[in-house]
């Protein structure tokens, strides 16, 4: 049997690209840590993320993963490539596979990505966006992965906040969601844009582009098993989950200490992005 | 010496408490618990922040406080009056004070509320409101906990949210604040309500109430010491509690399995509040 993948996201929002792999490896067995001691990363010090990303990973590779999903678009902004380089195992992020799907969508080669402020501060979108010549318009949109956690993506209060970041944007024909909560806004997403904007989700972009770089699945009768660790409380994990989907799987609880201790190991190379 | 007053919240919110209780008490310790780990308590079932509270209050308790205040409108609404009738100290919460407060400074007999689901969802102010004879309007406002901890107290969308929540309130005279986080909205909430509507700060009413039930402080030059528990991370928290105040004092990171572990002897009283 193959090892299992790591996945881990500051809390819920990264059930999303757990749930796109599953399609994408429905035998594959998956670790899923959620940072729910520490969420929310979207305004914390891209320093601060970057090594938790670090203590996380080390955390993941020594239960024997074979490769590393950043299901968070702050993580990932704050990791990458840096931490990568450090790992012999793959680390996977949101923004690469996000940026290369817009690029193909395209037609008017004008897009835009919303986040959170960490993401959006940190340029990674802009940069890769504007390399491949394209036209960006960027938004950070802090409010709205809290609009997914309270279960308000229905609401009055999802709409005029959409409204308020949405109704200002360039003239673009293409949207990253660059942010794991925001696939469960799609459709009140679509309904402020429109049918002239395509809407792109980076959970479904990664998962593409991590079965892309493995071995094809050989044909098999056994179902992929999850394991959740939580750094709070499982209970409030799970119930927070629900806004995202049903929470298959074990959930454990890890305490944030082990986490801060193997953090203590950041190499250089961590530390020099910041 | 006196022994510590121990005071918690479901994050950062109740720093605000502890500010208004040294003013109050300067020559006081006081022990702060932030449960940041599951913040937050707002959407979470009345039954579950029920028992958070307990396995906290039994943790206070152990470390030697000769009172706890609850410094949370959602855990007081949820656990109190059963959970003050089972310790042998005072157990004092959020909503009582706030009430009275409001009770003295109406003219017009109609008064308002706002805070978390939670605490709306329970009825625990309408309740005791109209018991006073008082015409109640109630308000929840999922979104303003977070507008606070987001750091956006001063944002566009702060203020688009609040005229969301409280244009069409009823014709009230008193509005109580009933979270421990709004005091930071303060003035934003009184822009929008206008000279018409009187504030309640629960935080200070509570502080007044605690002062009010202890002996007066004998004179001392003793600057009375802080130290804040925290079940998430240290520096997280200390980054969180910017928005609220400078945080003073130790921060020491709980492991929140020694709180879930108390939380297993919580007695039938707190149970049937459930």
């Amino acid at each position: 049997m193959e090892p299992p993948i790591g996945i881990f996201d500051s809390g819920v929002g990264g059930l999303t690209v757990l749930k796109a792999m599953r399609r994408q490896l429905p035998h594959r067995d998956f670790i899923y840590l959620g940072d729910t001691a520490r969420v929310p990363y979207g305004r914390k010090p891209a320093a601060m993320v970057a090594e938790f990303a670090y203590g996380i990973t080390e955390f993941l590779r020594a239960k024997g993963v074979d490769g590393v999903v950043i299901a968070c678009n702050t993580a990932s902004s704050a990791a990458l490539p840096e931490l990568a380089g450090h790992f012999p195992i793959p680390v996977w992020g949101v923004i690469e596979p996000g940026v290369e799907s817009a690029t193909r969508m395209t037609r008017t080669r004008r897009v835009g990505v919303i986040g959170t402020k960490g993401t959006i501060a940190s340029g990674a979108y802009q940069r890769r966006l504007e390399q491949r010549g394209l036209e960006v318009w960027a938004h950070a949109c802090p409010m709205l992965v809290h609009i997914v956690e309270e279960g308000l993506a229905a609401s009055p209060e999802c709409e005029l906040l959409l409204h308020h970041y949405l109704d200002d944007r360039a003239d673009i024909d293409t949207l990253i969601l660059g942010c794991t909560h925001y696939p469960v806004l799609h459709d009140a997403i679509a309904r402020v844009t429109g049918d002239g904007v395509t809407l792109v989700d980076s959970a479904e972009a990664l998962a593409h582009a991590v079965r892309g770089s493995l071995d094809p699945e050989a044909a098999s009768s056994h179902r992929g098993r999850i394991v959740h660790y939580v750094t709070g409380d499982p209970l409030a994990f799970a119930h927070t989950a629900a806004v995202i989907g049903e929470v298959e799987g074990e959930v454990i609880q890890l305490p944030v200490t082990e986490l801060i201790a193997l953090q203590e190991k950041a190499p250089s190379a961590v530390e020099a992005a910041r």
